[in-house]
């Protein structure tokens, strides 16, 4: 039996939002090696055989480096194995899954990577946060806050009015955020919304503005998303999934 | 018995590509109201007493106006049916599905909404295209090409370098799109790609540049998406999904 990889998608957090394929692949797995934001109700699809692997990245607790997960995931199928490389949300959004499917290539091993529904259409469709609205918002960007470069997003792209924003892996750096995106010359009345924890039980919407709501969302917990733009108003009438606090 | 409406993201094409969410609620319908797009493989999946009704929309070709699709989706459920609304891709993003959610809440009728894998997402796995990239692309646009209003969208802000930009039902208009982008600075270099038919078995990619892709992909299908950034050359690498053409 020769070995193979799958760069897969866990989705947002609700087991019920992983794709047909990503259970398909997680549940035939050898080896799993998993994200830390993956639900454990999701790991509980996998085989009772397999060997799951906490690679413990996203969010800024410990975590393996990144080459050493990338040599793990070699070498497994290397040793034959069918190995998942479960991800949350979806795998080329944030998740690093370019490098890592990169080296499966170099070193010329078979792959396949399955999208996955990421955090921020999780969380906005959960919270009743439209990203495109006839007249309202034309475009939406996927951007993050805590860049590994240090670098800032480009904050002029990111103030524009008749879009939709949403900052992934903002929550330590909403002050920081509000501040640029007012400086760059977006309304301070301009709708945000943060998503935290979406999609589960424990999903919390706090709801104010981009001015007002770094000081609203004290407390949150991790991880979640910060929404800007006018659509983000209709999740007052929109949100339907059950929200704590 | 009284009626709910879920609106439901099929994904991108490939019927594994569904959450396990929306394939519950699609079973279990009794009436399914289903955009042009949304493939026979994922309606056969409803049950055999299902109503399924085709609305139409996205694309171009003849359609149901809007008003009569919301005004038949409240009715429905008035009359105490299970309703899918079912559309390509995520519902949130260029679906149309904020509008309809509004009239299901100002109708005070219960709704859920479940989010897809967007076009976007389910192309870009399966071209292998990263949307984001340490140090190549820090973040990730959905614009649309062919805006109701007939306004351009924001070439300026699309322009603008180290970010990914797909591009939705741009087919029609590639030549225009081009253009647009070079005038506003974006480098003739930079890496575009078409994906036409995306995570299908008729899934194409047509790669080149910003300034020659449109020439190069003449007489391809819709829908296509295109992709353009700097992160879109992985393609040539990372492709691991049969491809036409």
């Amino acid at each position: 039996v020769s070995g193979s990889a799958s760069i897969v998608g866990a989705g947002p957090g609700d087991p019920a939002l992983m794709t047909l394929r990503a259970q398909q692949l997680l549940s035939n797995a050898d080896v799993v090696l998993y994200d830390r934001l993956v639900s454990p109700l999701i790991l509980d699809m996998a085989r009772k055989e397999a060997v799951l692997i906490s690679v413990g990245k996203e969010g800024g607790g410990p975590s393996v480096p990144q080459e050493v997960i990338t040599d793990w995931l070699l070498q497994h199928v290397r040793d034959g194995k069918r190995v998942c490389r479960l991800k949350g949300g979806d795998p080329f959004v944030f998740g690093r899954g370019g490098e890592e499917a990169a080296a499966l290539a170099a070193a010329d091993l078979p792959f396949e990577i399955v999208p996955g529904v990421s955090a921020a259409l999780g969380c906005a469709a959960y919270s009743g946060i439209p990203l495109t609205l006839r007249g309202v918002s034309a475009s939406v960007t996927f951007a993050t806050a805590s860049l590994q470069t240090d670098d800032d997003p480009d904050w002029a792209v990111l103030a524009r009015p008749g879009q939709t924003l949403a900052l992934y892996m903002s929550l330590q750096r909403l002050q920081h955020c509000s501040a640029a995106l007012l400086r760059h010359g977006l309304p301070a009345s301009t709708p945000a919304a943060l998503v935290a924890e979406g999609t589960t039980p424990r999903q919390r919407i706090v709801r104010g503005t981009v001015a007002t709501i770094a000081a609203l969302a004290t407390g949150v917990p991790s991880p979640a998303i910060l929404f800007v733009g006018e659509a983000v108003a209709l999740a007052d009438k929109l949100s339907w999934f059950g929200e704590n606090g």
